[in-house]
């Protein structure tokens, strides 16, 4: 994760990074400085350029200002003094140009008003609409913590369901349901609760925490778009804080801080020092206050700790997968970017176990044709943008690691473009070298783009044995697979057999420290001993726990290599991680599902959610096109065909214009509509194109359905029945 | 809630009982004696009159052995000695028959044994098939936590699933998901925070924690079934103790642990007095530490803080229910009976928001003409059992308060005889007067009979408008529904109107108070002042923020009750709540579906879960007869189609018997197997009938999802295909 990346520097057993393809948000850390240049190719060398040309017109200005001065006092004639004087107003022109070509780039550069003015039309219908709420809302809120209101609620759990289709059911995966609350020798063991960690600062009056990176980020963000007189060398520097931000040290951190004179956002205080919060919400299990516990900041471990059942549970058989689907959370210390990064939010993780040495995956062959936008190391770094690559060449060049890991990204990409995701907007980045774990073979994260950037929504990893190891040697209970050889191999081994008797004569109470050290040597060591012993019968050897050489007899130890029968091989299994941010899809899908229309009137923009049946909140809107007992009826009849078909839909009886109720019905993203217009057939209307066909009564249900689960086509219906066609229906 | 109940008596404000019928745990909370009597009724006499005859036999025996001494001490005859040595054996024999027959009636009327050993059967088989997992075991587990292992997870979503299609889908609920993380003044405007505990003790030396009232249960449970030697009155003081616990003080229950010299169960040290613990989590939300925070223990109230914006979501109308699925907490002192008291679980919660004034139910009709067991307040309190009452007639009769109480009693029934609850073995109860909280209307439990007694598993509750009142007084926001008016009505309505010159002049700095004195009269004694002030002129008044009389003239206020037109009516609506604890019904489930028979050899007893297809963690496995190419090429295809149609399934490929393979399933709950043993056509066997049949390979998947899905019956399918009758693909 690259949130832990920053500051662990002195946890040398680590690595640089901690585990860095935990599911994280992309902009809690900002992207590498290869990356940054690639998001902003086109406004480099303008920006630049422009920032030159301003700090020449400046000084021209000054110069033509002293002139002006010099002829003034030197009393020169009025015509002089009055041509450098236009001169001068000429130049400030000149400079106000520039001053304005700058400004436009940079505001340009950020693209940020359009993407806004977006993002506010989509949260407007998405708030106005339900699909989230403000958590606790009559109680002020808490930033951070979102409901899902019954559209958004529906929308999460039809791609849960699908999740669980594409996934558990397709893929025969393990699924568990771990608890929340985590007790801490299980986070101690992950690292969690020695790095999962943000640096803080706090306002020195009043206490308020920030964290310490956005205040820097703010600050050379701010800067950087609205002081046009710093200098390009000034501006180069700024961005180069903006890229390493997440590889600053607290003390690096704290004294740009200083350098800048950053102070408290509110107040204007000064602040304290940068240190690291840890980001688990902290609670206490049982009632002695003696078990401290976590919430926990992820699904994985819950499903690693039971590594050894479910193992057992698969027949002790390799390659396995379990899943598990729950909610996480992260305390984060001041949470931005509403929905995106919140304290709560519900992950779906898939850890699959595989033997680190055959990473094939059988069904390769399913996914190896697809072609989508990846983003290699190498692209990355020689600052060219993603480009379409064919994923069984990626993974026959090496691009990607091994099979497996390329059969979950192809997976993931069929998942998420299933789900309504535009694939034009969808890429797979591969972590550089340093955002990466040192014992991950490879790291890959679907990124989807919207209006607040490119958004980390799944992280795939190859993570290595790391995880099951680090449980082994905290529980000490073997998280271990084992492979029977068709036959017993025959293997050499080491056998280091101290002589007791002769040891206790010559060490007395040490005896029991020598003989360990002597059975501890790896096979170098006792080679190279037995040599020395066999040529000078003693030798000097040194006891760690005794902090001492001791001296050695040819009598003393006989060390021989021996050939033994194996019966099978015993390894840790690698683990390919594939973690869903679910929250964080579902809201790029709401982004790229959103468009407007203009009404019939052309008077007003009409919001449209056009999501595909699969993850509509609703799938079906039956309309009495006027309120009289009959049409009732029949929409009810209707309604009960659609009920016991498993389609949700809802009954809009009120009397607002069918228009008015094929907007409401569209902002919702519910795919299709029947208006109940006579007793014996309807209208059924498609949101998109804004088709209509004539469909029986009896039969409306079964094609919605069948429309809806995608059993037929849109267009298969729009040939097969009569068309509709009168004003009267629609707006 | 029940859990509430004991501890408040101080606080006026909720009553007697707080919320009584939030979802809790029947066994956390002992019922009262009028249930125990129900429990009980075939062992109380038997028992009462042995414990008699043991008494009166011992004081026999007493009698005749001092009988004995004396006839000794008085060198009396040999012969009337041994007559008299004789009769005291004799009378012992009698007294040891009627201890062994007391022992005996102690011991069935637990039917522990039984009880125990079925129990024990279930865990066993559920265990080692994964169903569940104590979590965190490798690290020792923590009491209270569980995971749901591959079985279980599909078994709940299964559930889940049904659950969402027979109350959201069918009543068009709005389905929420609010956060677990909740700060703490949602859970003061509940109630929680001031009311959730459990008395505990301490270990005054080691400082272990118990709770107070387990263990005052486990002391008369004890002598109760182990001390042959109390007196039958001694016996019932202490089944008095065991009905009343729930009720009894801090005072009274750390009064009864004293005078019964109850230690801590492991060391024998002495206890502190009982004190209240609050069973939330606690946590913090953000860095600062300032904002207190707890895991919720319900979910409810994520729905009530809403419930402005849903009645905006529906149309501004009554009723409509919300509901919502998700993680609870209580962080239990000591977290018995396995499964069915955990400290993490899941519950599925609806709020069904109706005007109080009008609690029929549309669909009423739908349910009216079920009959189940109920158990309404009445037959508990004559001592009488649950009998079998047409839904229907329980509403009309008034013994169910309201239809939409009674349709949701109906809907709950459909619901868990859908999942394969044992009709037999559930019931409906209503709760006593005393369980009750005092603004409930009415309240019934759905309990299911399992090896630990009647468990209550859903509460149905309808409980008037104190949730949405709570909130809004603690938030200031008005939770209220509108009704218009057809048309304007006209209402009279007082009108205090002082004035504020005289009142100045009169008053001068205490002019603000005596103006609010006047303005917050009642009706009834505004009226009295105005009859007063026109006869008398002037009256002494009582103005509570001044202490004291002040003298009020007529110039001083005008006060009259005019005519208005009101538009609508303004209320709080009543909610009716529908409350599952979704591990307890699944755990119930478990222990109806479990079932033994011998195996084919009849040498051992073979374990089935007799899962409907609906709630099967897997619907079908698929065994190749013997390990070739051919048939495994078979089963894959098979897989592919049953993938495609939805239906969950595994291959076995392993190489053992179809009979230990049957087995091997059918202790999973799988309702069908297929067995590949030709390229052609496969066998299809049912689990519980072990009947077999022979399908086309091209319709294997096909035939499993329709029996699967209820879209045609076993017997149907039976009857269409050719039976199959081989010894060799059976055991």
């Amino acid at each position: 994760m690259r949130k832990f990346s920053a500051f662990i520097t002195s946890s040398a057993s680590f690595g640089h990074y901690f585990c860095s393809n935990r599911f994280t948000p992309l902009l809690h850390s900002p992207p590498p400085p290869s990356i940054i240049r690639h998001f902003t190719p086109p406004m480099a060398a303008p920006e630049d350029s422009l920032r030159k040309a301003l700090a020449d017109k400046l000084s021209e200005v000054e110069n033509q200002g002293n002139q002006v001065r010099a002829l003034k006092a030197g009393k020169a004639d009025k015509s002089e003094i009055d041509a450098a004087i236009e001169a001068l107003n000429s130049l400030k022109l000149e400079k106000a140009s520039i001053e304005k070509d700058l400004q436009a780039t940079l505001s340009s550069s950020e693209g940020s008003g359009n993407r806004e003015a977006f993002r506010q039309a989509v949260s407007n219908t998405l708030e106005r609409r339900l699909f989230y709420i403000k958590s606790f809302n009559i109680y002020g809120g808490v930033a951070g913590l979102y409901d899902y209101g019954p559209p958004g609620c529906a929308v999460k759990s039809n791609v849960l369901a699908f999740w669980r289709q594409h996934f558990v059911l397709e893929e025969n995966m393990l699924e568990v349901d771990c608890p929340c609350v985590t007790p801490e020798v299980v986070l101690k063991a992950s690292g969690h609760v020695d790095k999962f960690t943000d640096l803080m600062v706090k306002d020195e009056k009043t206490g308020t925490c920030y964290r310490a990176d956005h205040l820097l980020k703010d600050f050379c963000n701010d800067k950087l778009q609205k002081d046009l007189n710093i200098t390009a060398e000034k501006a180069k520097e700024l961005k180069h804080i903006l890229a390493v931000l997440d590889d600053l040290s607290p003390e690096d951190l704290g004294a740009k801080i200083k350098e800048f004179g950053i102070t408290a956002p509110d107040t204007k205080n000064p602040l304290s020092d940068p240190y690291p919060f840890n980001l688990m919400f902290q609670t206490s299990i049982g009632p002695s206050g003696l078990i401290p516990g976590y919430l926990r900041p992820e699904t994985a471990q819950g499903i690693f700790v039971n590594f050894k059942d479910l193992y057992y549970y698969n027949g002790n058989k390799l390659p396995f997968a379990a899943a598990q689907i729950g909610q996480a959370f992260r305390n984060e210390i001041s949470p931005r970017q509403g929905l995106l990064r919140v304290r709560e939010f519900t992950l779906a993780e898939i850890e699959h176990f595989v033997d680190p040495e055959d990473k094939s995956h059988p069904k390769f062959a399913e996914v190896a044709e697809l072609e989508f936008l990846m983003f290699p190391r190498e692209l990355q770094m020689s600052g060219e943008s993603a480009k379409t690559i064919r994923l069984g060449e990626a993974v026959a060049k090496g691009i990607v690691n091994n099979e497996t890991l390329g059969y979950f990204i192809g997976r993931v990409y069929l998942f998420l473009t299933g789900l309504g995701i535009d694939k034009k907007r969808l890429r797979f980045r591969q972590h550089l070298a340093n955002e990466m774990a040192h014992y991950a073979a490879d790291c890959w994260d679907a990124e989807i783009e919207s209006s607040y950037g490119w958004i980390e929504c799944v992280g795939i990893a190859d993570r290595s044995a790391y995880d099951l190891r680090a449980h082994t040697e905290k529980s000490g209970e073997a998280l271990v697979a084992h492979e029977k050889y068709p036959e017993p191999r025959e293997v050499e081994v080491l056998v280091i057999a101290p002589v007791k008797k002769e040891i206790g004569l010559a060490f007395k109470g040490n005896q029991k420290n020598v003989i360990e050290a002597l059975e501890a040597m790896k096979e170098q060591e006792a080679m190279a001993l037995k040599a020395d012993l066999e040529s000078k019968e003693e030798v000097e050897f040194y006891v760690c726990t005794l902090g001492k050489n001791v001296t050695i007899k040819k009598s003393m130890v006989k060390i021989s290599k021996e050939k033994k029968k194996e019966h099978q091989r015993v390894f840790t299994p690698s683990v390919i991680e594939p973690s869903f941010g679910i929250g964080r899809i579902i809201y790029c899908l709401f982004e790229h599902t959103y468009y407007t229309r203009p009404s019939k009137a052309a008077d007003q923009q009409l919001n449209v959610f056009g999501f595909p049946p699969l993850v509509a909140p609703i799938k079906c809107t039956v309309f009495p096109l006027v309120q009289n007992h009959q049409y009732e009826d029949v929409a009810k009849e209707i309604s009960k065909s659609l009920t016991a078909a498993g389609i949700s839909h809802k009954i809009d009886i009120t009397g607002t214009s069918i228009g008015k109720r094929y907007a409401r019905t569209d902002e919702l993203g519910v795919p299709f509509a029947i208006t109940v217009d006579s007793t014996s057939s309807v209208t059924l209307r498609e949101r998109d194109s804004k088709d209509q066909i004539r469909v029986d009564v009896k039969e409306a249900a079964s094609v919605v359905k069948d429309v809806a689960e995608g059993v037929r086509s849109w267009a298969d219906v729009w040939e097969t029945f009569p068309h509709h066609s009168s004003a009267s229906a629609d707006e």
